[in-house]
């Protein structure tokens, strides 16, 4: 047996174990769970340093040593976290539907815990305490498999947690850091059928990738975002201009962040001179095609290229196109979208209705920044990722998208 | 390109149309499909004969070949069965969800088609036109892979639903079948993420796994049913019987048939030999275990081997395991079931509660025969599969689970 199919027996068995304790217990838990992390405060800190001095040695850029940093502030906030988490509802129990047949069989649909959750997740360790808790709220045990550069952290955050579940009398094997960071282990985990119920990669487009070509568990996408504004004909100027900065600069390593701005090319001319002057206020880059740039002879742009269009940049860029008619918008979405978040800037109620019924993707917007999309804003209370396919569940992911649902039949002897 | 991905391009451009379609547009279609399929009733029966001959020189068991067989009452069958989907409540466009923030974004979740979906299936023909109907009565476009036995069969019933839609003025793409049927082609569709967005096998456990092995595209696993049934040490004996004969016998051939019965060894001295009498009335051979066989002296057994507990045999056989307790029993199906449908037999309020709790399956039955597990039963209306697994869709599928959902966020200009 490998090291992770032994860790599969224990999730399992575990899960079994949650499975038949109430929301009170996890409850319980989750609030040990962060009582320990606090406790173990300069634990935490010292493996944290030990990660970052690692980091900063081999050359990581700033911006990632900062997403790996942890500070006493950013603990206290993992437990805040895992204490917000325990005060959500709990999705299991729930009955969805039911119905007595003219049999006398009873029928109901019931939520119930998705059994074992395996989460590949990168460098930042508050995964580790968000992920667990999220997993452990719905019910399910968790393997969790993070990045080699936030290792040291990972195992304290892990063992914390784990000494939670093992004070409030829940089986520690609930929560389970896979510890060789190998690449072989994250491709036997992608294949571990037997235990693993459902995967879920957090991370860049790359290991989304690996994941879904890898896998043969169960998998939820999440998170690649190549979001577009479409500003149409019909637009407001100072809307397109105010949701187009917005989208792009409020945060531009997000996923709900937009990546490309498509503009008709009868508003153009008079509406991206101020669009291109509010991002250039903002340090935005501008990658245009040709016909844009023609209308920004006062601003330094740099030419698009095909590759431009499928580039999530996560970064200061943006992608600019003028487009022929609403049409022509549509299809660029559809051929370089990635299903996340797309927005229609337009005062024309036809567009609206055509843009929303016939664009593909999670979450459609009218006059609204993509930024909104987000587990908390939708009023999920958390959120474990953004899904970006169809299966199961699609946008923002709550507890609710972490659990499964049974059929229970209560009879008295019916036969067919 | 490779022909598949010609399809799936083409697919996916009717996926689109049918995305701007009505319910009525594709009532009407559907409606125009069924009439198709009599009007060519002829040539269907002419190329169903030219399988079966095919299938009988090659050596099919006739039980196989049964299966294959059209004849005009099961062509009018087929056509019936398009009338009752097309009769079907619409899916899409329901709202699901929905709410309106502090800042004025209206947010709604809404049913949408799935896209394109793939299905790949074995030798019945009626499959083609069954779930042709499902995926366009919900809206989506759909890419037909059934077995080269009725491949003759499956082109005719392609070709008139095809002249169906373009009666009705939808795009006949929204119905392909992949006419090489090479192993290949099945593997290249497992891998087409570009154009299909839900594949579902249809078939026996080998057609399964290999779909799960292999499959890129997010996938439902249907149908492999190891069905148990457990005869509690307080269950009434002849409701056990009745339950017991009724699972394995009354249509062994189908996924929610029973394939073990496990029988507490307090209750087996006193039930199993009458449970066994019906059984052997009804031809079901037994696999019993040592203790099982002791108790049935009169009775023709034979030796279960471990093989026995895994094995769904979709026959008159059935396995028979004496077990210690109730909690011997619950791992016993934890280990060797398949998640589809299990049953307790109890007059126990506490047993009862405890297996519908502990038993990790689509459906959990108390005192009732598994073989309800049925969508039409469930009172989906109609039923593409069984689901097995527990992401997306879990038990009977219907119309609902082949489509997925979007949020809608109607704004006026708010940013965040």
């Amino acid at each position: 047996m490998t090291t992770l199919e032994t860790m599969g027996e224990k999730a399992k068995a575990a899960a079994r174990q949650l499975g038949a304790c109430s929301g009170a217990d996890r409850n319980r838990a989750l609030e040990a769970m962060a009582d320990a992390l606090m406790e173990r405060l300069a634990e935490l800190l010292a493996a944290n340093r030990r990660d970052v001095e690692r980091a900063e040695l081999s050359g990581m850029a700033p911006a990632m040593v900062d997403r790996l940093r942890l500070t006493e502030e950013r603990v206290r906030g993992m437990a805040q976290g895992i204490r917000d988490t325990r005060g959500l509802a709990d999705p299991v129990g729930e009955v969805v539907e039911g119905r007595r047949l003219e049999n006398g069989l009873r029928i109901s649909k019931v939520r119930v815990p998705m059994g074992v959750i395996g989460i590949i997740y990168e460098a930042r360790p508050n995964v580790t305490s968000d992920a667990a808790a999220l997993c452990l709220k719905a019910g399910s045990a968790v393997i969790l498999r993070g990045g080699k550069e936030a290792f040291e952290s990972n195992v304290a955050v892990t063992r914390a947690m784990q000494a939670g579940l093992r004070a409030a009398g829940l089986p520690s094997d609930a929560v389970q850091l896979v510890e060789d960071t190998s690449r072989e282990t994250a491709t036997q985990m992608m294949r571990l059928n037997r235990y693993i119920d459902l995967l879920i990669p957090r991370g860049g487009a790359g290991l989304i990738r690996t994941v879904v070509e890898n896998a043969t568990v169960p998998v939820i996408q999440t998170g690649v975002g190549n979001c577009h504004i479409y500003v149409d004909e019909s637009a407001d100027p100072s809307m397109a201009a105010a949701i187009t900065v917005n989208a792009k600069a409020s945060r531009p390593s997000v996923c709900n962040a937009a990546e490309t701005l498509l503009i008709h090319r009868t508003a153009a001319p008079r509406m991206l001179p101020a669009i291109a002057a509010g991002l250039r206020e903002k340090q935005v880059r501008l990658r245009c095609c040709g016909r844009a740039a023609a209308l920004l002879p006062d601003i330094e742009t740099e030419p698009a290229s095909e590759e431009d269009w499928g580039t999530e940049y996560l970064d200061y860029i943006l992608a600019v196109r003028v487009v022929d008619s609403l049409e022509e918008a549509m299809e660029h979405i559809a051929r370089y979208g990635t299903g996340h978040s797309e927005c229609i800037v337009t005062e024309s109620y036809e567009n609206a209705e055509k843009f929303t019924a016939g664009v593909d993707a999670a979450a459609v917007y009218v006059n609204a920044s993509t930024r909104f999309t987000d587990g908390g804003v939708f009023g999920l209370g958390a959120e474990i990722g953004i899904s970006t396919q169809k299966l199961h569940a699609r946008g923002p992911m709550g507890l609710r998208e972490l659990t499964t649902v049974k059929f229970i039949v209560n009879g008295s002897g019916q036969i067919r």
